[in-house]
């Protein structure tokens, strides 16, 4: 019986600042990306989003990235490998604080913005980041990309690893991710996009920008991109699977 | 028997700065109050510092302050009880993570520099902090000033409480620290501090600055103010302690 | 022949984060207060929101606050004198090459927030902030509450000064602010809000809270509260004014 | 007749946090790069640092860097273009407010740490310190390695360039620098670093670190490596330099 996780990011406000529509996403995905105070995400962000999640049973993760608010955490920084590992498990211990005050735990960790598209490749930073929550605990799984320096560094530490895929996102024929900059990196038709999840879910291939037929192995499909209808999209995406009798769970419940 | 801990600001470097001699201090004092990234402390900093505590079997207290990089944390600031609640929980989410890598857990939650003095009086950020350490680990005690609003939240909220005494600061005859602006506000001789440090932990009076005798019960001593000679006094008390029987100790070790 | 300005909080991104419609207020306001990237405002903000500012001949002033980006500026800091006339001046200075980029220069100095709150009756702050003003630029006028410190003190520091007035809050009877949390603090019709400002323009007195009339003396309105119908009282607050042939222009443009 | 100038990195204290002997080198040094508050130097230390220098008669140059406290401005950031100009006005037009209330002006422009690495080659990121310095003041030169990036789209800009040589520092065959990692990377005989500036301040070759002789052309010495020992090897190399008759004079004085 086919089954497929929903993520998105959340906690991304700071301060006075607000981002995202973080209450619908709850309603829709099955794990949250939660942001840990670096890239965005203040302590009382923290506390909201986490005990929101907690009570919808939505799976929280830990939104690891650079100490770069200013630039959200898209812009790569050269971190050293340790400092890196250190910031990430300073930010992991500060999201647990908050999972555990709402009765819950950190169940998974996946990279943010340019931390994550840096390990895809950067075998140092990759590295550094696999060793934080292998320090914080071996038998915290990652989220990441099929393929990416993050995921097999994490394998061969003894993680449990997990992939996704991008739902609203356009694939090269060796199914890696198109540029968001190229023309057609973005899908916007919630149908389709919808439709195309349905197939990943269902372990069937899907197109490739160029035309051609690729398979996409995904434990998760990422519903939120930036764009405005993120949770248009989201919504849509999620009546498909459960229309058409996929269980969506959190990639993290081993136990079914 | 008599016994006495001696507690230290540590960890305060940030990044490229270095501030005190942690080293030299570890090697003195029993019980560490370790910086948490929001007035002091990078992550790398907190997992050196903790780590280097644990080895030495010195107590590592949570040095929580105020967001305030720029001032060090020593301007008050007026945050909301609910955010500095949260700011709180953050800080000692965040350094759990390295004491627990140190194969450690935090002991004990000390307020720093202008969140430790605004909590002698105010009552909604003292409770604020209660709060936190109470919703973080109810088992956690705290260290602060006898009779501020502070000691008595916390032991109303049913945390246990440990009292600290300043060694190298002059006292009023109503037993307050004389305000650092006030001449004869701080004491230099090692010899002088040491002498009344002995008293302090045999329970026996000391003097207040007009000469008569007071007072101050005190489970652990504070050691390091921001003098260049803080490490020397530091030692001096210690020798003097150690020379005279008493047993020098984490106050939060019960179970001598 | 009656004239007034109508005054604004601009530029209160930062980062990936966005807050209010800058665009919009652009097209009614003649005066922006605009942030210098110590409670909002980065640096790419501060050059588009001067050169749109400058584009529309709308005057710009610095929109100083307290060093708080978590906090928006709208918490106390116990900042020492000194350091917050340097923290002045370095905003000041910043917010400088973007005007001078923009063909134009800081027109005046409006403190944000908490800073515009304390320097109501916290002399040394004022003062600090009266110093900075001084020391960048003695022709540099300043807006702020009539009857507060700091207008108090940047008169009799020669400087120039300008009262302003709230177009969407309630007054005491003795003229001063009902505070945001009492009943009735805020107005939300746009023509009632109108209407006042009118009256203020006029020189005529308005009702206080009590239905005792008042005098608002005022140079300035400042039609930008945090509420979502900001725009649409300022339209109103603005037409309402232009139809009654009140001249609505920039007040540090003295020389009509 | 023979000049040269001696610049080395200032104000970089932050807050609680002091670093380096200022006073010491603002006594031998003619020109100082003072940190403008992204990577180090909050506004007391700038006021401070630039009022020193003005009254000792030091040239001040503004050292721009990423925005990167916790980094101190050593760790790449993949920072826009635009952004990084704007970023680079900002900090040039915070400093210019302590220069200007010291009496002085900017005099150059030096980049900082990982920007000053970066743009020996990143094309976009040297084109967009130019483009901030060119908006800033077209008047204003910089300071750079010769052979960068950036020297050369600031010449092609139209601004003046000054060229630095490291009196530290080891030289490949290729008058390029021996990356800092590299054995022999960092000359600590203060006679030995004396006599090489002194025959790069006659335009003399100096010996590669493969003992081949090469022609390093330089309008300033930087003296100022992170070295305990900087201080001396600065008194040593202008010593050096005042008793072999050369004129130890800002690069900036032009009209000698």
């Amino acid at each position: 019986m086919p089954r497929i996780d929903l993520n998105a990011d959340l906690g991304e406000g700071f301060g006075r600042w607000e981002l995202g529509d973080d209450r619908a996403l709850l309603s829709v995905v099955t794990s949250a990306n939660v942001a840990c105070g670096f890239h965005a995400g203040d302590p009382t962000v923290l506390r909201r989003t986490t005990a929101d999640a907690a009570e919808r049973g939505v799976a929280v993760g830990a939104h690891v990235g650079y100490r770069d608010l200013a630039g959200f955490g898209r812009r790569f920084v050269d971190a050293a490998p340790a400092e890196l590992t250190d910031d990430v498990l300073y930010q992991l211990g500060a999201l647990s604080a908050f999972t555990r005050l709402a009765g819950e735990r950190i169940r998974y960790v996946k990279p943010h913005g340019a931390l994550y598209n840096a390990i895809v490749h950067h075998e140092e930073q990759a590295v550094a980041v696999v060793t934080a929550v292998k320090e914080f605990d071996p038998g915290l799984p990652v989220l990441g990309l099929p393929g990416s320096r993050f995921l097999e560094a994490a394998e061969k530490a003894g993680l449990r690893t997990y992939r996704e895929a991008f739902a609203d996102r356009a694939y090269t024929p060796e199914a890696t991710l198109l540029p968001r900059r190229e023309p057609g990196a973005l899908l916007h038709d919630p149908q389709a996009v919808a439709e195309r999840c349905l197939r990943i879910a269902r372990g069937e291939p899907i197109e490739a920008v160029d035309g051609t037929e690729i398979l996409v192995g995904a434990d998760s499909l990422c519903v939120h991109g930036d764009s405005p209808g993120a949770v248009r999209i989201a919504r849509a995406v999620a009546e498909r699977l459960h229309s058409e009798g996929i269980t969506v769970t959190p990639f993290t419940r081993v136990d079914t």
